[in-house]
């Protein structure tokens, strides 16, 4: 494998164990054990664990928010629809895995926010992006009339998003996607409107 | 020390490891060195690490629920009122320690809801204890016209709380208060109206 392609593995790889497991729980040797890659190889990828967290986060908020992007650009849909369509799908692909896995950046959020300062900002920087891309939809509804509230879209879309996150941790723990419907009925139906 | 205090110590000092740096993070040895306790006597007073978790998600959600009840007994206030002066003490709470630690049992959610399920299932019983005592609260403000919303105030309960949780990470992430001051805004003046 090239050097790209071996480091893009291992990300890949760390994702998905770091994403059930933790970041703190999951070892460098078990993630290179399941990429197949040499034993000691890491530190020529990666400077260190935390750059590794880094990279890991960069990679994954760059690929949830491009699958944001993908939902938010489609053509002929209201802001308020886009963004249905959007939690529904993350609704669905919770309820495949049985709500085990949750969302990686909130996962790593939860874990490492308050005990690591180079992680916690990389982490800011993704939730900044998502809030700004759910505020560009809640202000295409506000223009449309859509919604009529008359709060500032960028501070609804933090408390959805924040909502949302809350939401996905509560299916985590009750195996149910009851919080996930109750988060979307609420939000649609009394408070984006 | 007697049997049970020790065992009480152990756990206290436990939980405020784990608050901070997780579950899996925080090893058996760090906390007995910690409390004082000798070598290899942690499972005389526990069975295993789970056991101990159950031990701790069981101490630290009663005590969280008392601190609840504190709050929502209060004589000579609205249900509204008790949930404003709830939520507001814990906005307090995390600005004194800098926004570093976060909700034990969403912390501790986060981290095991998805790979654990005895602690699983005593996460889930602390949420649904403290999504009942909001309820009440919502309902009493029903009762009185306070709020008027057709909701369930079960629903809604879980919806206020699982939105906290949320902005109780958000908050870490970005060090400072406005997720939860949006939360505490959007609650009372949005949605429990």
């Amino acid at each position: 494998m090239a050097k790209t392609e071996t480091k893009d593995k291992i990300i890949e790889i760390g994702a998905e164990l770091i994403r059930k497991k933790g970041f703190n729980n999951t070892g460098i040797q078990e993630i290179l054990n399941l990429a197949g890659v040499p034993k000691g190889s890491f530190y020529f990828y990666f400077k260190s664990k935390e750059d590794f967290g880094v990279e890991l986060i960069k990679t994954y908020g760059n690929y949830f928010i491009a699958m944001m992007q993908k939902y938010f650009n489609e053509e002929n849909l209201s802001g308020k629809e886009k963004l249905k369509n959007f939690f529904a799908s993350r609704l669905n692909f919770m309820q495949e895995e049985d709500f085990s896995g949750g969302c990686p950046v909130g996962n790593l959020s939860q874990e490492l926010g308050g005990i690591n300062e180079v992680l916690r900002l990389e982490l800011k920087k993704v939730f900044n992006t998502m809030t700004n891309l759910v505020a560009r939809c809640i202000s295409e509804s506000v223009e449309s009339g859509e919604i009529k509230s008359e709060k500032d879209p960028g501070e609804l879309a933090a408390f959805v998003l924040n909502s949302w996150e809350g939401a996905l941790m509560r299916v985590k723990v009750d195996k149910s996607p009851f919080a996930l419907e109750q988060f979307e009925e609420i939000t649609f139906n009394h408070l984006l409107n």
